[in-house]
């Protein structure tokens, strides 16, 4: 991988495994109908040649029938207590869940037992005790779950991987990421959003967009944190149980360091960069949704800004999914790759409480 | 302060109080002729109207002669014991000091004995008690002490700090900078240079190079750290007394976050970003001279990119201090503002050293 790689097949699905027009499309129960799921999830399977919304599952079923008469093709509505009974079992091969943190267990227990293949967003639960259990639930039932990573299947983050991976900046020294956005002021006022429940979220800014500069740089790096500590804060009221603001420091095996910030209450930004010995890559804009993503690469005496075409992030996703249900690659961040998150925030937020260092290198 | 403020008049003195054609030039000895101050510094004072170099100060009289013929301008050239002799006071007004870290002090002290104004180099010495021994003396003495941060008056930041004070970019949440090199592999390989002398130096990486976005922080901030902690690491061989690399966080008062990175074995880097609750500035390159630098700034929808016209630090800074001198504003970077950074960088080795954040918010 150089840059004549990229800008000659900068969007290729290098994962790709089987022939999406052999297999039969991967038919979906989709879980839970907010704003996440109507306006990327629904429209990604639409969109999808090995993907498709059979089932749709939400507080009552006349709200999962509403969405279903806006989405194509046709879809069950059933309400999440028919889900967990079994209804409409035969409609669908896997689920997606997109519901608060604290409810992804339940939905996996029941997939499980239903022999249903998972893919469920991230954090993976609202702590890592409820986290292990899920591992522990899919392993025992022998079912495949993927957490919903978007990033490892996004190209401009696959492409840098690539580039580090075949020491083209040298050996890693350091790792920069940051995700922020003014959650209560610009993206949704509602102080009584899911988010800021403690109960129901398990962790702030950390758990919702930390996350994103935290488990990709474990994915350029392809290396866990050893020990990590951190600081959080909050200014507006509605932040009173969770962080409005994170930042946190980790170390990484072979003395990388990475720093990262999160925040619901600072203006837009999104950024990674990986500094090596010989070269920097930077992907900026790099996290959220629907942006032009550029590649910013230096080596030697050069700098080189390489913008990638836009891809449906949640289509690459879906695909990436249904490309590892339908053929025998392994299914790489799975729930025991979200786990390492899980136990790694909490560590945060333990290193933040006790104003220290917290190892995490089991 | 706004964009077109800046596009209009980038480089503007706005420090500038006195007349330069009516004061006479200060005159300097300058202390030490290592390449810095052959390369940076000398070239900065022939230039300069208002200063000029009229001592040279170095391990032989005749190394300093020798210097002096390459020099613009008539200088007597003296050796360390005839400067700490009192030789040829009559000749300077001030003493410019670019030495290693922990020969600093005694040359302040002469200085003081003089009655002679000092700029001296940072970090202002090797340890936080004879920085202290630094400030007493000048204090005792009555002379002006400015430590030379030459990105305090470096356009770019200046520019920077003028957007951030006015509520450009809403309240501060975030800094992040980071300065990297490859000292030994590309600038300077010789194992036994005093930057890698712990006795001499004082600290690696954070003395060296970390102290440039750390102080630049606080510059953007106009405010000091309350609680920091950090990680070293080392690499090569030479690097066995002091970090070669350090990562560290500072929390800021007003729960604003800093992370910062230097390293003397990560490709050349520099660059600064405060993120705050409605935009972001970003400086980059920042800290390295003779490079042209940019203020990436964003506000609502829109990004900006401004190039400056690359000034001569040393100049920029030169002048300063002759403004400050023959002026009455006051001196800025003084030495008891350089004393902050010497607690803090004592700070971060202690929390590396203990796994933990230590409080300096005395």
């Amino acid at each position: 991988m150089d840059l004549d790689d990229i800008l000659g097949d900068s969007c290729a699905r290098d994962w790709q495994t089987i022939d999406p027009t052999a297999v039969s499309p991967v038919r979906f129960a989709v879980i839970g109908l907010g704003w996440f799921t109507r306006g990327r999830a629904l429209p990604a399977l639409e969109a999808s040649d090995v993907c498709e919304p059979t089932v749709l599952v939400s507080s009552t079923a006349e709200k999962a029938k509403t969405v279903s008469a806006e989405t194509a093709g046709e879809q069950t509505g059933i309400d999440y207590d028919a889900f967990h009974d079994g209804s409409a079992a035969a409609e669908y091969d896997a689920v997606y869940i997109c519901t608060p943190n604290a409810l992804h267990l339940p939905y996996v227990e029941t997939a499980a037992e239903l022999g249903k293949h998972v893919l469920c967003e991230k954090p993976m639960e609202r702590d890592s005790d409820r986290a292990r259990q899920l591992v522990e639930t899919c392993e025992a039932a022998g079912i495949e779950c993927m957490i919903a990573y978007r990033m490892q299947t996004e190209p401009a983050v696959r492409r840098a991987r690539e580039i580090v991976a075949e020491g083209y900046v040298g050996e890693p020294m350091a790792v920069n990421g940051d995700m922020s956005q003014r959650l209560l002021d610009r993206v949704n006022p509602d102080p009584d959003q899911w988010r800021l429940d403690e109960e129901l979220a398990g962790g702030g800014a950390l758990f919702d967009i930390g996350i994103y500069p935290l488990n990709t740089a474990r994915f350029l790096l392809d290396a866990d944190p050893v020990e990590v500590t951190g600081k959080v804060s909050s200014s507006h009221d509605a932040f009173d149980e969770v962080d409005e603001t994170v930042s946190f420091s980790v170390e990484f095996p072979d003395g990388v360091f990475g720093s990262c910030y999160a925040s619901h209450n600072a203006r837009q930004s999104s950024g990674i960069t990986l500094t090596g010995t010989e070269g920097q890559v930077r992907i900026e804009p790099a996290f959220f949704q629907d942006q032009t993503r550029k590649l910013h690469i230096s080596r030697g005496d050069g700098w080189a800004s390489v913008r990638l075409t836009k891809v449906d992030q949640m289509l690459e996703e879906f695909d990436y999914f249904a490309d590892r249900i339908s053929g025998d690659a392994p299914m790489e961040p799975d729930a025991a790759h979200g786990l390492v998150d899980m136990h790694v925030m909490e560590a945060i937020y333990e290193g933040a409480e006790g104003r220290a260092w917290v190892d995490v290198s089991r």
